[in-house]
């Protein structure tokens, strides 16, 4: 097992040292910043993607991106990102490559298209189609229950990786969303999830369905995850309670798993058993078998879409120049914000309500991925790695946190996710809209610009303050500003634009891994708890 | 508008440099402190209400402990705490008392039970009858829709502190969980809650319900909130699409506020407004006229426990010795690690999965509170002051950013939430409930020893790795642990002790804003998005 060779050495690079010097010197407040009139031209876009990125209220000067490029040059991040799509054994302490893109690779899709090679191509291409054909199935009735009926109800019963992906996605694109937005899909089942091994998360969710109804899928990498198969022996133990045994049961159970000899043993059907490899890790398998709940409940249509939007954005970040590069931009201003001003946190922050579990989503990604403090080379890190990431929906935070944004003793760079047309089936949607988005650009505006001490004391004089009231106020309602954001606005939430944010924020962590010389996919943090809990287990705690 | 004369200069301490001594000097590894046979008595409990504070796992000695009980004292925690009680204007830039503790005072209490006075307390009882009796009317089904139909189903349309804490308290509590638990509460209407101002989280709620059944709550201190008035006024469109208009309109419309002449004008009739008052923040509200969802949802009886449990905590806090301080330990804790071991953050880990909302319930609680850098003297806090809380259910977590707190470049203090008893419907709840504890565990134990070089070079080499290949992942495979955490137990998850575990962090944050000199209850960062939206508003963005 040989380190890796790739570039790891950020504080050797001469960019590193001039962005310190730059970081050291100052960057000018906001305020200045954004007073220049072609401010406006931070800004990059991904038309086939529908996604626009402002990032004029970063921190960052022209002499700061210059160096920033740099930075990602001396990184040789080019290099790398070749190296991924053409599947090199990138995660290198698991030995394995990282082809999460391929599952998304246009269908028939060769050479440059398919840089990891036809017969990875052709793996996927037929799992894949086995996904879509059972998720066709089971939406028009063809694939029926024990009892002969159509199932009504799905349970994905997963944690991790195996949930949030395609819980995020489910619940931003759920039928009825996809079809007000005139997408090409027919009403399915409805989709629940389950993760968490408390009883009451099972529980809550079966007290409501007909078990007669009701596909139970159960998705594990390895099929051996413990919170995973606790709740699927209790499904299984309501399935068999509610009469159903045997091959009458096992027509209501499906296994996603990279193990399917496990899941074979456990009894659930071969037909009904979809599978995946190592080289897709769990915070990167929305786009595999894993996917399959999604596909239940939106269609393989739409999620055919989705993959394409992934595919997309792919091509978007091998092609675009670092310049106008999405991932690569939002990469280094995460890079610049935490290395170089010193911010250890990252928000995400989305104004679609239906974009509710995008920023735990994303946290997942991220943090597993760059929550390492040791090189591929096996030596310490010798910088911050990933921020700690956190967030939710953006106008709910402004009635809660964003008030430490505002005046803490923090600063905390945000990531705004907005929306830029928008049409809900309500009769008043309009000016919802409007709303929300009016909420988006004051808020980015007010923690960029703040409020100095003059501005206030005007503000409190003309709410009818004493001049002594006003003063003594002054301090308590001025705003520091300069809290430094990005804006990414889609053109609408639809699978292919959804699907196209994700894979924009797997390349954006791509590059931080890149940079700092860490492997963003082993998660041997995560096995550590797993030992742990073993061991007290034998224990007899 | 004088500053307030509370000490307010933590620098200058004797307590406070004696904590930064021993920092500098550095205090040994968790591992080394857990060694210690004795170590088990870094525990504290508040029996009347059911919890058990393990803080075992803070970096925290004798010496430490001694130093902060000192700048407890130091910074007059014990004064603060009563002039709180006995309703001092301690609200000093909006010149109000702050008296959520007495929204949960005691029945017929008086006295020192009733430190903020007899007036107060005849207001508040006289209210909570109201809203008490309103709740048992509506789920009895005394008070009907306007088609003379029992409410099937409540929306309580409210944002920020209107939402969280009864829409977090209805998910833990709710008709069934109560009723399995033997807690005396019968069924009532099923209650959603909105706070989104984006059309599709209305639609999505509004899409499954009939309106002929519906009450609409509208929920808003100032029923100026634009979000809450946007959602408002599309759900009076809806009962007046469903054929409601007028008065049949008016039945199905409930007003909590404080400004109730603003929705008797809006057409709120006065029968269905109930009121709270200026001394409740938003975050502390939950007790008040705003608990009347939670109350329609588990019944006036289990409300009434929960007020009860947070009155219970209020003893404790007031009567326990700071060394049994559940509040002021945990308070200290957090000082401790926010100020002087450097750690910006802090994870709030609840395993109960019924407690999935606990966490932003809490940022919210004490963001908005301590997110604040000016003290009440007007003088910038030469420390920092509040941090920045994150967190969600623990075990999902683990399969998640826990990977970070393992093997990241951050220290995060972590406060595990568990509970020592659980009784599920579900015939294999125990083994459920097993896994999830073993797993609380096991994490706080992982996070505290992490792995030496040693121990991962053996355990590498059970797994059978060659001697170079274990070599070579050692590095990888090792954690530093040292992260440091607490674990607060519930005995059980009833509405008492819901009540006790959120009075219990009200406290805790009180007591910090106390150590910072900080004002905890305004929110001006807030209201400055507000009038930026406004400004952005009038100029036609």
């Amino acid at each position: 097992m040989s380190p890796d060779t790739s570039p790891s050495t950020p504080l050797s690079w001469p960019a590193w040292s001039s962005l310190q010097a730059r970081a050291r010197a100052g960057v000018p407040h906001l305020r200045e910043l954004l007073a220049d009139p072609n401010r406006h031209t931070y800004s990059a876009s991904a038309p086939d993607c529908g996604l626009h990125l402002d990032y004029s209220r970063q921190a960052v000067t022209d002499g700061v991106l210059a160096q920033l490029m740099a930075l990602a040059d001396q990184a040789d991040v080019a290099g790398q990102r070749e190296a991924m799509f053409r599947g090199d054994v990138i995660n290198t302490t698991e030995q394995r490559a990282v082809l999460h893109v391929a599952l998304r690779g246009a269908p028939g899709a060769t050479g440059n298209d398919a840089p990891w090679g036809a017969d990875i191509q052709a793996q996927v291409h037929t799992e894949l189609a086995r996904v879509l054909d059972f998720a066709r199935a089971v939406r028009s009735g063809q694939v029926t229950s024990s009892t002969g009926e159509a199932f009504t109800d799905v349970v994905n019963i997963g944690i991790g990786g195996s949930d949030l992906g395609p819980r995020m996605a489910t619940e931003a694109l759920d039928a009825l969303t996809v079809h007000a937005t005139g997408n090409p899909c027919g009403t399915g089942p409805r989709v629940h999830y389950v993760s968490n091994p408390d009883a009451w998360a099972l529980h809550s969710t079966l007290r409501g369905l007909d078990a007669r109804r009701t596909l139970v899928i159960v998705a594990s990498k390895t099929f051996t995850t413990q919170e995973t198969m606790t709740n699927a022996a209790s499904a299984r133990r309501w399935l068999a309670d509610a009469g159903m045994e045997g091959e009458a049961q096992s027509q209501h159970l499906v296994a996603i798993t990279a193990s399917p000899q496990r899941s074979g043993a456990a009894g659930y059907p071969a037909a009904h058993t979809f599978t995946f490899w190592d080289w897709v890790g769990g915070r990167y398998s929305v786009w595999s078998a894993l996917g399959l709940p999604l596909a239940l409940a939106i269609g393989p249509e739409a999620f055919a879409d989705f993959l394409a939007g992934g595919c997309a954005m792919d091509r978007h970040f091998r092609t675009a120049p670092f310049s106008a590069n999405l991932p690569v931009l939002m990469a280094l201003a995460g890079v610049w914000n935490r290395n170089f001003l010193d911010c250890p946190t990252q928000l995400v922050s989305t104004y679609p309500s239906r974009l509710a579990k995008f920023a735990p989503f994303i946290q997942q990604m991220d943090m597993e991925s760059n929550g390492k403090r040791v090189q591929k080379g096996n030596q310490p890190c010798p910088v911050g790695t990933g921020p700690i990431v956190w967030g939710g929906l953006g106008i709910d935070g402004q009635h809660a946190y964003f008030q430490l944004l505002h005046q803490g003793t923090h600063r905390v760079p945000v990531e705004f996710v907005g929306i830029t047309a928008e049409d809900a089936p309500l009769p008043l949607a309009a000016e919802h809209h409007r709303v929300v988005n009016l909420n988006l650009r004051a808020q980015a505006q007010a923690l960029a610009l703040g409020r100095d001490e003059a501005a206030t004391l005007a503000a409190l004089k003309t709410e009818g303050r004493s001049d002594a009231d006003a003063h003594a106020l002054t301090a308590q309602r001025s705003f520091a500003g300069n809290v430094p954001s990005s804006t990414l606005w889609l053109d609408a939430l639809t699978p292919h634009r959804l699907g196209a944010l994700i894979a924009l924020y797997e390349h954006k962590v791509f590059v931080q891994a890149a940079i700092w010389g860490i492997n963003a996919y082993d998660q041997w943090g995560v096995e550590l708890g797993k030992t742990m809990a073993k061991a007290m287990e034998k224990a007899g705690a």
